[in-house]
């Protein structure tokens, strides 16, 4: 896919290879997961690309996925989008669709909470100087406390998350992916979540004997192991 | 569908029409979404039809589905051996199914323990004397206390099952069922664990503004009522 024309707008580090945006990453495993290529826009909090993310879409938020002229935002309906594509289905139907859904608000309002609970602070230090006072200030507004407060009952959320992924480890007794024997748009939501904390974060929130581990190697590894090539940590 | 060539062995209380086992109704409603009739044969915990549970499927447990020369056993597998059948489909394909499994194992993990705690005890006053000694022995066995005592913080558990449902009404503000616009064996999963509170306990686990009261509500309606002529409580 050596000439790719479409666009994914992501949120970048310092470093525009450490992708961390959960959402981003979503939209990433679902272009892949389509055979589909698209050239990466490196976004960071600050810079002036929001400029192109607002210009390209009406608002400044990432994802942003432009196909020619038409531009897309937010995850869901990017992937609503790329399932009108030729390719393996991201969804499988409208009642995968419908699951798929479920799955995804699973992990926004039970997963993401935690995640973030343990790896927040982190993110200070895997973005350029230009961005700190930024994300520090509007984390510190929307928590009520310091990043480094937020963060310090860090081993009790760990512990809290790992239990959170309970049916995980139930289903994967079942079958490989959430999606059963192939990757779907609903296994991409949490591993979103991981690749958020990977790239950010050197907490180590699965256990190495744990089945939710071994699923996020599966997913790692896919795609030409695209994801494990992302700049992150080792865990 | 007035000769049903299949039986359905279920769970029931005192009365056969008070059907309360959370599995069983699963496999009911998959029934009813393919169209298909089965005789119910009452099980109750203790009774002589065990024999006939055995001589069936070779294991003790409900729901056993019975079609003809078949015997099926486990509400998974019954879902998976009626998805055969033609009709509407539980699942979608393999990514839906994949993703059914997902939610049937959030449901057991999740939201199953919260709703023992609050309804467990209210199962002696429902089932049939001849019952009532095994159940309680059974379960305080199970439970190291008394049924009495394990259900003594009911309504902090009621606040936790409300809170754990929260991944539903960020689903159904853009859906009307796991399933999207239809439901789905999934929302049968999760359905099947209030009908047992239902039918069971008079402990009101949903208040009438939830969004997750109005999807049982539609539940209950669907099949021309079948769950709502149920023998139940009225919440």
């Amino acid at each position: 896919m050596p000439n790719p024309t479409m666009q994914l707008y992501e949120l970048c580090g310092a470093s525009a290879a450490r992708v961390f945006s959960p959402y981003c990453w979503r939209s990433r495993m679902a272009l892949l997961h389509k055979g589909l290529d698209a050239a990466v826009v490196p976004v960071s909090f600050s810079d002036k690309d929001k400029v192109r993310v607002r210009a390209a879409s009406g608002q400044d938020l990432v994802p942003v996925l432009v196909d020619g002229e038409t531009a897309v935002h937010d995850s869901w309906d990017i992937a609503v989008y790329l399932e009108s594509k030729p390719g393996n289905s991201l969804f499988g139907g409208p009642l995968g669709m419908g699951a798929c859904k479920f799955v995804e608000s699973w992990v926004n309002t039970t997963i993401h909470p935690l995640v973030n609970r343990c790896v927040v602070r982190d993110i200070l230090d895997v973005i350029g100087e230009e961005d700190k006072p930024y994300f520090r200030t509007s984390r510190e507004a929307r928590f009520g406390t310091t990043l480094e407060d937020f963060i310090k009952d860090r081993d009790a959320y760990v512990v809290q998350l790992r239990d959170a992924l309970k049916p995980m480890r139930v289903m994967l007794a079942k079958q490989v992916f959430i999606g059963g024997s192939q990757p779907s748009y609903a296994d991409y939501c949490l591993f979103g979540a991981f690749m958020w904390a990977r790239n950010v974060s050197p907490c180590q929130l699965l256990e190495r004997d744990d089945p939710v581990y071994a699923w996020r190697e599966r997913l790692l590894d896919v795609y030409d192991g695209y994801a494990r090539k992302s700049e992150g940590f080792g865990w």
